[in-house]
């Protein structure tokens, strides 16, 4: 079984519920077992249980954002955060809700010194009924999982998890904005914790949650990004975490996101190999739009080859544009038009030789802080490709896409993508 | 200038130190010039400056480790740590020795999240004559300003820092260990602290120092070790990281040592692209022995191109063996032959076909923790490449080497390289 799918089972094993009756149970090992059953024999540890969750409240509630003020992204934490630990000799420990506030690391920590960290970003609508959903939680547990075995850090049952974010969530209910293009960001991360400094699968862990309550992305509105195509540096190569939410994947990347900036460019488009082969925007996913021979449309995206990172955004709207295309209609697609939906590589020789042919429809990132991001042009080897963009700044594949996920999302229109909190 | 070689050059303003006459200075937005002298008309903020150093002694001394008992590397540490902390608006404040504690981060800190983290390896002795010696310690401050460089964290003087270190190893002098083999392990990291969750330049920093005492790494003595050659996952990649000491450089490679040890091998040998070139061993450089056709013998380590470490041990070794060339002869070093350096790319075919033809007479890996760590194999694509090992597991070229290296480093052989604390 390769690393990408692997994910460990949880089970549970009903014979040793006699012992510890109240906890559920894995296989111990896991993390020496990645893309393994435990073998026989080997003890079963305490897996995470929403059932055991201890909630301790703060004694003093932050004041809560005023209505209106601007919620820039990741700076304003909600008043409670979720912690379950975990050791190689016990597994994990009963989760606690706990009021917000620092994480304790002896000096040593490993994810300090080897940044054993994987982490996720989700987000938590609140919709005109006043209920709250979260979108899609289980793509990201599975994800988080499959980053987690990449480096050797424990599983665990996923859905105990989003049943633990319910709860935290419902518990930080009044921090979660109403107002339209809002929502309450989730990150949930899970990190070693032990203090012995080798470079080995962590003995002991955290895995915590924070929430932040954010406004839109791009508050006053989309304006087209100009994208600097970077050349220097890699985000990902083969054999490589490209395709895991890991820290790793973030750090090395601000020199090049400074040097698009020091060039003019919002962000910087991820090309990689000699052929420049398209792969990320910044932190987002990648798609491009070309005209078909045929007349119609090509919507395409890099495909998961080890690179590029499974975004939940990506899968979605993946999955609008083919069933648009399989007859369950987007507002706005182009109808007389076929739209086909395609994985596969494509060159800055291609976007280039389409922006000057008029072949070229349209390019935008996806990704779950900004939805959506278009594009207006790539500075490219001393010049600039420029791209199509429509009014109100998307195209006429995100606009649409963009509409009909964000109705989703805030439960104007009704999908089981969405989770009641 | 290339992001290799920059530095940031430190400026003592003269005309500035009026204002703050103790500290001394260097120009703001450094981290926001990497490898450019700060722009005219910037403000100078503090630099680290060690005569600023607050002590704050621990009252509760630790027990010292029992003489004789075995210290296994990075589990024991001192009564006291290095702190120095940074913001982007104030610069660098003022040093702290402080009891060895916890580090407190919000939990959205970026290290965390993003992996911004650049450390450094090194070591001090205590010598037959009671002096206590850093190793070269000008080599690790380079190396941390151009790894912190690379991630956009604050650059710093480094003697200001070995003079700091220097205070810290006397506070904790009787945790210099003197038994033959041993020495004290010190651990500069350089972490982004500032808890915006933006992939973004880290806005505060805090640069921090832990001393572990250390037996020698292989206790029982040289057992040439058996290496997987890695084929399935990659430590480094061109415009990656893999010349740089960071924290993103070592997750990712445990899967890779637990592939190997699941397969029976010890460590992983790093092998780069489809030829299969040799790179790194574990977490140490390589260094392959062949015979040359002139009958002498050719000391290869592959070349500093972007993805090699450079590691101190390998510099050394590389210092010892060219000068043994040039006549500054090593004991127990071949006289008769000539000994060539090369700093050359070696593929695994190479290595195999100078295993069977006669030509390899050793490989090893070096570093700071192990300084030289014999191979007596290589499992690759499913058979093994014998490595010849000499008497007492060392070659004709490392064990002359070790020897003459560690003699250096204990001070049996005046040089240098050793700087008294």
């Amino acid at each position: 079984m390769s690393l990408s799918t692997a994910m460990f089972r949880t089970r549970l094993a009903h014979t040793a519920r006699r012992q510890l009756p109240a906890r559920r149970w894995y296989a111990a090992g896991v993390s020496g077992d990645v893309g393994k059953d435990a073998k026989a024999g080997q003890p079963l540890l305490p897996g995470i249980d929403a059932l055991q969750l201890q909630v301790n409240k703060t004694a003093s509630p932050k004041q809560l954002p005023a209505p209106g003020a601007p919620l820039l992204f990741g700076r304003t934490f909600t008043d409670h955060m979720l912690k379950i630990r975990w050791t190689e000799q016990a597994g994990w420990e009963a989760p606690q809700i706990e009021p917000y506030g620092t994480i304790n690391l002896v000096p040593s920590a490993v994810v300090i010194h080897y940044a054993q960290s994987a982490f996720e970003g989700m987000k938590a609508y609140k919709r005109a009924d006043g209920n709250v959903t979260m979108f899609r939680p289980d793509m990201n547990m599975k994800r988080l999982n499959n980053s987690a075995a990449r480096l050797a850090l424990p599983t665990f049952d996923g859905e105990q998890v989003i049943e633990l974010l319910k709860q935290l969530i419902r518990l930080d209910k009044e921090w979660v904005p109403e107002a339209p293009g809002h929502s309450l960001y989730i990150r949930p991360t899970l990190i070693g914790t032990n203090g012995t400094l080798g470079v080995q699968p962590p003995t002991e862990a955290l895995l915590f949650v924070i929430c932040s309550p954010v406004g839109p992305y791009y508050p006053t509105g989309f304006k087209p990004v100009p994208l600097y195509g970077t050349t220097e540096y890699i985000r990902a190569a083969p054999g490589g975490t490209g395709a895991y939410k890991l820290a790793v994947n973030y750090a090395p990347g601000v020199v090049a996101q400074k040097a698009a900036a020091s060039a003019g460019y919002q962000q910087n488009l991820w090309l990689h190999g000699p052929e420049h082969y398209i792969t990320e925007v910044g932190t987002m996913n990648a798609f491009i739009v070309f005209h078909d021979a045929d007349g119609g449309l090509e919507l395409v995206t890099p495909p998961l080859d080890g690179m590029i990172l499974p975004g939940v955004t990506r899968d979605s709207v993946l999955a609008l544009a083919r069933g648009h295309a399989a007859g369950a209609r987007i507002e706005g697609m182009p109808v007389g038009k076929k739209v086909r939906v395609s994985e596969r590589p494509v060159t800055m020789e291609e976007v280039s030789e389409a922006s000057t042919s008029g072949r070229l429809v349209e390019l935008f990132g996806t990704g779950t802080a900004a939805v959506i991001t278009p594009v207006e042009k790539i500075g490219y080897q001393g010049s600039d490709v420029l791209i199509p963009t429509g009014p109100g700044g998307m195209g006429p594949i995100s606009g649409p896409i963009w509409k009909h996920l964000t109705g989703i999302q805030n439960g104007l229109i009704e999908h089981e993508w969405n989770v009641v909190v």
